[in-house]
């Protein structure tokens, strides 16, 4: 961390200020330049709020060097990290990963809401080549009135029609409570935008041995996602996967606004593997093959696509969810892009 | 709901959306013009996801007219919702109330750190003549390596601080697991802006019997917020206190932007009481007093301010902590903006 | 400046460095640190682009540490500055001043559109006790459909009504082309919104001699604001007025988002007078009176607020636009307010 | 446009509101349903301020349901415009388009700095097979300390490395006063993000027979940029481009938020080819491949990118500008992407 005293800083401020560093842990080395004092400090800044220090008198300003995450940095995994799956919770992974040179394709209803769906929808991704069934059994619903998910009993049913199709299994986990029933079930365990920063559970997907696939929450850095990440990872589970999913900002005509660029930026400041989801980046179906493909190109290595046969009568997301033959139309069209930047998928 | 079809629309897609709104439980009203046909729909659309008949085909655009939330909506209570604390858990209310005529102030540390620090604060909110100690025993941090609170102690401390000088006392709660140990230590549960869409855990508050402050989401809209109280109304608690306390934006001149608009806004679409927090609304010290003082003058019916005996050493939001000599100063000018506009503090 | 280079940056990168910095005319202080080398700049970075550092080899982040601003600086005149209008160029102004103890009231409507709706507008101002009428003569319509003002024959009927009423004239200015007709006109030159970062304009309106009303654009930072001030006091004309009038966020419930917090902050960094347009910064005319007040309440040194006989029937912003009767009543409120503030009205 | 009104507004009230409808020239079709009173409006809504109908008596809110713009509209040529260059002003064009089957690219550096430099860039631009050189003359920087660019004679060195290179020109305007002057120089005028509003100029150059490049603002909508275009395209002058350059969001790791979304958002609302800037859209040379690969991935029909022998020693937006070696390799990846998406470049 800097600390710049202002021009007029006494020098007793200057003490006052290194001594609140030194009380923080923190090593202080003082440059006395002609106008003004700097001090820069060297220690455990990664959980230090420094805001506090710019109300000390004759603080100018202070900042940050070091990332505030250390866990998921890339310099902790030059290599970068490939999840792997193993054979999933019955035998159907076969191998499976993601972050390595193949782009992975997830996909499935926002939520499962009976058998006939949900398997048609399991057949469908095997056809196409994808490995993983995805599907929501606990939907958080910003209305009290909406389709609040079949809970247990539907992630059952993926199950069977995942296991008829040789598929991994990804679902959102909303409670601390839900892991448990949840974890015989599922390959994956899926962390929601709106529960990116509920760190009690995040604490305790540190302790699963599962992968986690974290999605960025709507208004969130992407230095806060990976302080996130750094959670799960400082409980010791290492399979973490981010996702970008779209932000929130003034403009309406998609409904979130898809930050294509936090895939090369994550893939830069961190070692973890980076899936797209543009089914919720944009909130509208005509427009989800344009930016997976977009997402394919600047590297993501996995897609995220809410598909549906009868996408229209989606109990929720309908208008950003794919028919089935425009999903397979799809992943043949990102085939060709995965091997235009040297992928496969 | 409107359902505004293309000029080009067929009678076939005409027909094909009045079906699936008529699926959905709404009655059509169909109106042909000389240009294009307009679809009015009547009935349960308050958890109906209306994007969905976006993507039908022939349609041009749809919008809602009637607000989502229900219980919410200043419609269901005209007069306004004064929420009362009755005697507290220990006899300390007496007869407080937030949304009646009389300005109340919420106040006390980030976080509970020992028993010195929250009984000095407890005496100086007495003093100033707040009624209203708060602190957080379980604080949610970005990061994994900063202060976590000190918990249910933590919370004793406060409670016997509270006690000894008649003050009620509102702490935030982050999972359900905590409510029921929380329940005799509090007079308010706060609910915390990264917690404002954690549904579970709102739907569980909607069961007690204690009001429920919560917090607007870092980059909620009022229409999510207030979607969010419905989930506690809808349990039977309509003891809820909205609170602004900054949305985020691309300034960075503060730590949120506080959207001062938003209580007038609020009071005017919703008949629930409305609290501002100018500490987290700026996250800067130096801001908290013009900012309380706006809010005040705008119609808020509370206040909610960060306070500590040694702010520049408080464990978390330092920056934005008020020494108790400088909220002590603040309540008395509040006190004359209050008159101002016609109450009292 | 400071450029915090990387653990494992080589010499020959950190020289480099320096000599990148020397050459931008920066002097440099060098730290070498257990773990990484610290470089101080010190010189002329005001109007330097400090991102280039950040992409040379080894460097881990670049920090700025003194504003990118100087004339408009608090430092440069701690004493702050009132801006005063004479007499006017009509002898109107009779000592009126923005920035000093009084708080200014500017009203009038968005657009002039004929003699008897001026007339009644600048008499109202009179009565109410507002010293400034201001209106549109040439207006910014994002439609080319929309009405786009009555040039300088409507800011004749102005001047005639202000003269009438002994007000001075506000006026907005789009072009370098109308500052010369504009001239003998008006009182004061207004630079929209969208005209903040209209260089060559602010870089003219630098030699003009009259006091200028700067708007924030809708997406400017407040340092932005203050650079953009500075190329009109870099002119050597320093009656600069600075005006937030909402900025452009997620949320739709009003039209912009009225950052108040902009108020005391551009008080804190900057010497120049701060204007509130609550009209603007809401968009609706519901709102307006409590945006008024809270501006007010936290220190604004002026309002700005469109006014119109008939406001719904107004060619532009009726939405926003308050009926005279409204407006007397708000000022008789506001200065209730300014007085609880220590200021009159 | 659609007005909902309030279930107890009175006949009166409905009557007031279809008259004030009329009076704007809409025709009304009533519809009076079980609960409130619909009312739809046909007729020239394009320019009209529908909020103002919002703040009429027992009226609950109002919809607008055809776009605000016409010409730009994908309707009104629904096959889509190429925007043809001719032989520009010097027979470099030999038929250059830009919106066809070819991905057009446009290159240069940020600022026109000596004969060197653009020649070089020249030279690398016409060996990569570009076919634009791209180079401001008049810069617009925030800072007035900044350095404000070579004017004309800038211009005229670029257009002679460019004719030396066979490429055509293209350059931003600032003011209506440089249109003249760059008339015989330049094959394109570039609107800058920071004129998008500036009208008067949009009208100018509605007047011109040459095609325009228009940039989105840096916190304008899509509907807004159109609008702006529209004012161009009612002057007569339909070869407009649309540039997708980034937007201000809460994010800062990188400058701006490229929204990629935008660009199949553009091609489906309008007929006018879109062009995407990866350098301002990001502000980091090392994310710039990335993203002009994503946005050709998605469907832009140019690139604008910035580049320079010497990136890190360019006079402004260093940090964002490609050295010409990775320049070359971009333009080589982008083929194979070009390629994947059935289009050439």
């Amino acid at each position: 961390m800097i600390v710049a005293m202002q021009e007029k800083a006494t020098e007793e401020q200057v003490n006052a200020v290194i001594n609140a560093m030194e009380e923080a842990g923190v090593n202080v080395h003082r440059t006395t330049g002609e106008f003004q004092v700097i001090l820069a400090g060297v220690g455990p800044t990664a959980g230090l709020d420094l805001t506090k220090f710019e109300m000390l008198p004759g603080v100018l300003n202070v900042h940050r060097i070091s990332a505030p995450y250390k866990l998921a940095g890339r310099a902790f995994r030059p290599e970068g990290t490939v999840v792997e799956f193993g054979d999933g919770v019955k035998g159907n992974g076969k191998g499976a990963k993601i972050g390595g040179e193949k782009v992975a394709v997830v996909a499935g209803p926002c939520a499962i809401e009976n058998r006939e769906q949900i398997f048609a929808i399991a057949e469908c991704v095997k056809t196409a080549g994808g490995g993983f069934l995805r599907g929501g059994a606990f939907k958080p619903r910003s209305s009290p009135y909406s389709f609040q998910g079949l809970g247990i009993p539907g992630l059952e049913l993926m199950r069977e029609a995942a296991d008829a199709n040789g598929l991994l299994v990804v679902s959102e986990v909303m409670e601390i409570s839900q892991i448990e029933p949840m974890l015989p079930l599922v390959d994956c365990f899926q962390v929601g935008a709106r529960n990116m920063q509920n760190f009690n559970l995040l604490r305790e997907l540190g302790q699963v041995r599962k992968p986690i696939l974290l999605k960025r929450g709507i208004a969130a850095t992407v230095e806060e996602l990976l302080l996130s990440s750094e959670y799960i990872l400082a409980g010791g589970n290492y399979q973490v996967i981010l996702c970008e999913r779209g932000i929130r900002t003034y403009e309406t005509a998609t409904r979130n606004t898809m930050d294509i660029a936090a895939i090369p930026v994550l893939k830069k400041l961190s070692h973890l593997p980076v899936v797209a989801d543009p089914s919720h980046g944009t909130g509208r179906r005509d427009m989800v093959p344009a930016m997976a493909k977009a997402a394919v190109a600047a590297g993501a290595d996995a897609l995220l696509i809410e598909i549906h046969p009868n996408a229209d009568k989606a109990v929720s997301d309908a208008a950003q969810t794919l028919y089935l033959d425009q999903f397979e139309k799809l992943v043949a069209e990102l085939r060709v892009i995965a091997t235009a930047v040297g992928r496969t998928l």
